[in-house]
């Protein structure tokens, strides 16, 4: 017997205080912080795109929203800035504030715990910096409060870094999914038990309504990425931000069977030669985020040059405004347009 | 960022009704079935031990608590039992009833949905068979329906397979935690920022009170298994399963730093000659139950010949009963005597 996850499947709608709560003290356990950090790619690009603005954060004044252990924040303060607000909900705020006085930086940075929309800061800033982005970018719906920050504290013609956020798609052969598909036709040979007959059963609970976190192979993506969406988020909205929609066109490298799509995010900082891009693209080196897996309910069969064409509409979970759900309408080829909505799960853990 | 199971640290009480329906549903997915049938351990050894016990199964009747997908009661009816009564209260018995379809043995397999407490057999049967262990044995209360099937449905003199269920326990150097712990003292080098402060934090989050399912190396055992309970399947009462207790006494092989303790369990199978014992021990190929491992608040020197004695208590939690506590006293050598309780988290799912 295996328990797993005795209470993610009973969905309850949670006050909005309540889910703030809960969401806050996920981030007071020292786990999900190690990954963060650890995760090079994310956190060398950030540490990267703040020294290329150094000239725009020496001497000046930076807001950090969600600070976390506080690194993006000393980031900052080595990167000249005069003062660094580094405001955090979750009780790592303490930590962060340890790690400020290890690294003699209490002149610098200042620790603030509390929630972003409840904060009064002395001054306005300079630069907002921020590491908001969740699984298939807007999970957890943390970019709310960078735009509230960007209103209330922001200086006109101040930074946001990073300052553009990106959405992409493909059509992918999901080939670990198949593996596991494939599992109940070797039961027999194994125990001697005719077991086949689960595999629709398995293909009907593993290609879900669930957004699935996890890494895709280059192997497995089956045309160029698409963009379908685009945020500028020195004027996007919180309004804008309830419905995020775009549309797709994508042509497949050759023969193959289509199972799932692919979402995935890039975030751009700006600079004065080349801008500097957060890639979780499939292409690169792999990151915490992995990718957002949208499974079909069916399998497809592809030619080179078929079109995988269709329509994203990602917004949040009516249970859960920190969830984010994905509505996909799509052609492949000749076949009728079809449609389905997927969220994160509640309790999300990786099963793999 | 990265949001991990939200409502994992919200503990509510729910009624013994609910609890029993998330517990149930847990078992309506695929990916458990899968994991348990794929554990090829457990299922050899639940096959061999059917086996080894035809004598008393041809021509008999068979009760399967807690059936699943059918595997163990197909076995079964191939050991030439006259009838098997598969009970599965989860939805997962309408695949069950496929499987023993697609095998050709609805004449012999009878699959019952519904909870063993509320099932009515047309006979009392000569073998009841039950795959009910959970993590650390007892996690998920699995064991009280056998008991009450056993004490409801099996003839004076039946057999019950497995027959007897013991428990051990080793002081370990948990190497993992010690890597993740030493990552923080890594930082400065890789992004120029101290954050060696974390470790204490870190090692306060990760030693806490949770029973971490995880797969313990040999190389991290530091001292013979000790045995400290065992369960005789066919006297054990219900009354008794609320508080299993047993002492042990434990002598390092040498020089090493305990961390933790790891618990682990056999069940054994009854046979002629020899009995058979499925084993989750780290010495022993690993299963999907892996070990529980419960660590100390602050490591302990030893050195070859200390001794690590103690008492172990395992009770179902106040708030939930299918959740397993663990109180562990214990004494490392001349230190003073210690304490911890342990529970198995809600929502459990391996981080790592």
């Amino acid at each position: 017997k295996k328990c797993l996850n005795m209470q993610s499947q009973h969905k309850r709608k949670l006050d909005k205080s309540v889910q703030d709560d809960l969401y806050f003290d996920s981030y007071s356990d020292v786990t999900i912080h190690e990954e963060m950090i650890a995760d090079s790619v994310r956190t060398d690009t950030y540490r990267l795109g703040i020294t290329r603005n150094g000239h725009a954060i020496q001497g000046k004044v930076v807001l950090d929203v969600g600070a976390g252990t506080g690194v993006l924040s000393i980031f900052c303060a080595q990167a000249g800035a005069r003062k660094v607000y580094a405001v955090e909900a979750s009780s790592i705020a303490e930590q962060a504030m340890e790690v400020v006085k290890l690294n003699h930086m209490e002149d610098q940075v200042t620790v603030i715990r509390g929630a972003l929309e409840a904060v009064q800061l002395p001054e306005k800033v300079d630069v907002i910096v921020s590491e908001w982005m969740g699984y298939a970018l807007l999970h957890e719906s943390m970019l709310n409060s960078v735009l509230l920050a960007r209103d209330r504290w922001l200086k006109p013609g101040g930074l946001l870094l990073p300052s553009k956020a990106e959405l992409f798609v493909a059509p992918i052969n999901d080939l670990t999914v198949e593996e596991r598909l494939g599992f109940w036709g070797t039961v027999k040979e194994r125990y001697g038990v005719d077991m086949s007959c689960m595999t629709g059963f398995a293909r009907k609970c593993i290609m879900n309504n669930d957004i699935a976190v996890s890494l895709v192979t280059v192997e497995d993506v089956l045309s160029h990425p698409c963009r379908f969406a685009e945020l500028d988020l020195l004027t996007v909205t919180e309004e804008q931000l309830r419905s995020v929609q775009g549309s797709f066109s994508c042509a497949c490298f050759g023969s193959s069977t289509v199972n799932a799509f692919c979402v995935w995010f890039t975030v751009t900082f700006p600079g004065e030669e080349k801008p500097l891009v957060l890639s979780t693209s499939p292409f690169k080196p792999e990151t915490h985020w992995k990718q957002a897996v949208l499974y079909l309910d069916e399998p497809v069969e592809v030619m080179q040059d078929t079109k995988v064409e269709g329509e994203i509409t990602m917004f949040p979970s009516e249970e859960s405004s920190r969830h984010i759900c994905i509505h996909v309408e799509f052609s492949i080829g000749d076949l009728k347009r079809k449609n389905k909505t997927f969220s994160i799960p509640d309790g999300y853990a990786d099963v793999q």
